[in-house]
């Protein structure tokens, strides 16, 4: 753990975060989860918190036996009050004050409603909770998060379950350059290249549910994102070569043979 | 070795193929090479074969040592009758008929000239060799390198050493959906998310050098190539989700919290 | 004008917006602006309302010659406050109630700071301003912006003065698509091929002036814009051939001719 | 006709040449063709010399009338052989020795056949045509195709019909830089924006079927390729500005408003 991701004092030997929502049945995701290698992993409050939601409290004691941390979202919220309150009911029944805070535009688009956004992390930061905000990927957005006191900023790739990858690399990488505390790509992420790209840009950890979940082989697919996000972390410490426009021999043309031509 | 590339008969555990050129010095090339985990590793043929050539001596024998294969190459060689030569000449002196064939057209682009290629390489499939051709990402002239018997294509992503990356994935992904030959992409990588991105696109496998060798830390590098062809090639066989314009939620939003909103 | 761009009520013939800012000398501003057609310019503010800009009035004279109506800006205002008090002070100074409202966060990115953009924007629409805010790309503000009685949105393409062009094509896209008032592509226009993709992802005009102020020939770019928006324009109303993956001949193969081939 | 395009000693005052190939009836067509501006227009030779091909012959009379040149290619052709018996036959029933050349590999990518089409190219510039061959967008073959004798270079910027546009713009640029003969981008334009793109990449002409005569409205996206053709010719001329990674005011934030905040 010499390379360990620290959120909020706490140190995370994975910088992979799993989501678990689209998983075809708890013996697949957990076989997932533990290829992944994930320490960190999303449950929505709307599902934990409600009465007999059976499944759901499976994923709860599932993530207890692997001993891999849960980080309740507030999927599903589209205001202020409700991502609060769901947040501080979520608090009693998990027992955590961590909380990955969504509050979303409309149930179309996904999109992070960037000024309930703001105002709901303010109010949670003061009540005493580690707020991990799903954002956009505008980066003055993300240095106001930050300064509002929360733990880590996550902004989006692209939209929730697009696969798209990261569509706007340089807004990422102006993030992860500027920000404080730790930033986690979260949405987007289709396959393996995206999350290692994610991290060359500078991103500390990897946040992705759907990519994984809904594989034709989610976990095969858990594994080679493990891999990326270990190839793409160590590209980035590595120093990568510079982009040049021109060609440049990596075989020296000195010593050639004397051929009589 | 469940998952082994097989070129000409020969299987290879590993699906990083690496190069020599612009290594500092010896030790830090072979640290580097274990860390990659590579199999096969290409060595320049004028210098093996030019007298005296002590550090490149050196080379040979260091592959040797580590059981990796060396794939001797061309490069430097600018017409049909260069490259054919020095592949006749650096068979005797390496006793292997594996060559990896590069005709160049001149040494400022580096780019192959595929015309010399084709006839170059009908000339030493017919005299006894196994041909692995650096090409273009031309998908009728990949077609055509197969027809003439080449046992295995090496399409490039981008001039070599300009770690640009694959400036055409379309046409790399349409020569690995047609070849029934090993396809390799070869030159241009820079990072590890670009070698993850050409296994995702079909490829068997990933040649790289200076992406390694003239990193800031080539020993770290070469471990995150390792993982990105691991990660690529996963993601590959796992079946990732389909792209979409729109968003798709991973959580459910059913089993609501009954807020009174 | 069966074409015309309509704000407010008003009806522009030209779709392009053109800027002052970083022209070499009033000379070849003016002609830069007659053969860009522009019926719209913008003025910083903070120049025009300072004591003795000699060369600001010289702007606004210019621009009334012309018959170019000026759309006066908030360009260097860091804070909603500043904002507003300059678009007061301005509407005083120019006669105008049209303002083009930036709020930035910073002197070093110039990118907007979205929280107090919509809180500004409030205010001076109360005030009865008619007000076209410059904006990022984010779909969910730039609804929001609509909302509170914008008569224009006006996001960015890429970073004031970076030239990049569009970073984030869906995003635009997006915008134009659910935008119910005039969308204004703003910023980040390097070249004439960028101004004609803002319009054919369904931007209503541009609005650019570095690209043509700096550029080596002010003049032939500024013609070269008005044809890139003209044909970007027709482009989108004429509705384009879908994009295949693979090929479609134009030219029958039927008819051929009977070679004894 | 100061900015006039010269090929083979003949100045054309309009760079976009325009194909006749799927346009739904003459009418529509010759429409466009006078929208579009053009001088030069592809015809298929297949379908010009085939006995009886009735609207084919009116194509060619319509040309004839509207003092368009015509260009007649070896669309179909699969061989060399074909390709110059074709184009040999053509030049007897055209009375023409221009001829846009074709080899294409099959009938399903409609690649060109590289090594087919420099063979071919040799043989007829022996033969006295005048040739313009459609090529990939690989500059060592531009390169060959120029050195034996071909008037023009004709690079794809993707496959016919496919409307993807330029998938490799450093290719499409390396051969503008480096060649002495006008270059014409052929085969992958969609949109007018892709056109513009051409022409600043350093492309002397556009060639385009499909986008126009397959838009929904032909005559109106013929108007805005015109324009675009312009447009993208204009800013190449005009030298645009560089692209920087951050932000530029072009506003100087001097003579800033003394507001008491």
């Amino acid at each position: 753990m010499d390379d360990a991701l620290v959120i909020a004092g706490r140190p995370l030997g994975s910088r992979l975060v799993m989501g678990t929502g689209g998983a075809a049945n708890l013996l697949t995701l957990e076989e997932a989860l533990v290829a992944s290698g994930t320490e960190l992993t999303t449950v929505a409050l709307r599902r934990v918190a409600a009465p007999g939601a059976g499944e759901d409290a499976g994923t709860w004691a599932m993530l207890e036996r692997l001993g891999i941390r849960a980080l309740p979202n507030t999927a599903g919220c589209f205001s202020v009050r409700e991502a609060v309150l769901t947040a501080q009911l979520g608090r009693e029944a998990c027992g955590t004050d961590w909380v990955k805070l969504e509050v979303v535009a409309d149930d179309v688009t996904l999109l992070p409603d960037v000024l309930g956004l703001v105002e709901a992390a303010e109010i949670l930061v003061r009540d005493g909770f580690t707020v991990l905000p799903y954002t956009t990927d505008d980066p003055i957005v993300a240095r106001r998060l930050e300064d509002v006191g929360c733990a880590a900023v996550m902004p989006l790739g692209a939209p929730i379950g697009s696969g798209l990858g990261i569509l706007n690399p340089r807004n990422v990488e102006a993030i992860a350059d500027a920000a404080r505390v730790p930033v986690i790509l979260d949405a987007g992420i289709g396959t393996a290249s995206e999350a290692a790209l994610a991290m060359e840009l500078g991103c500390d950890a990897v946040l992705l549910a759907t990519a994984v979940t809904r594989a034709a082989d989610p976990v095969r697919m858990a594994r080679a994102m493990r891999d990326a996000v270990a190839a793409g972390r160590g590209a980035r410490l590595a120093g990568r070569i510079p982009r040049r426009e021109g060609a440049l021999a990596s075989s020296p043309t000195g010593g050639r043979l004397d051929l009589a031509l």
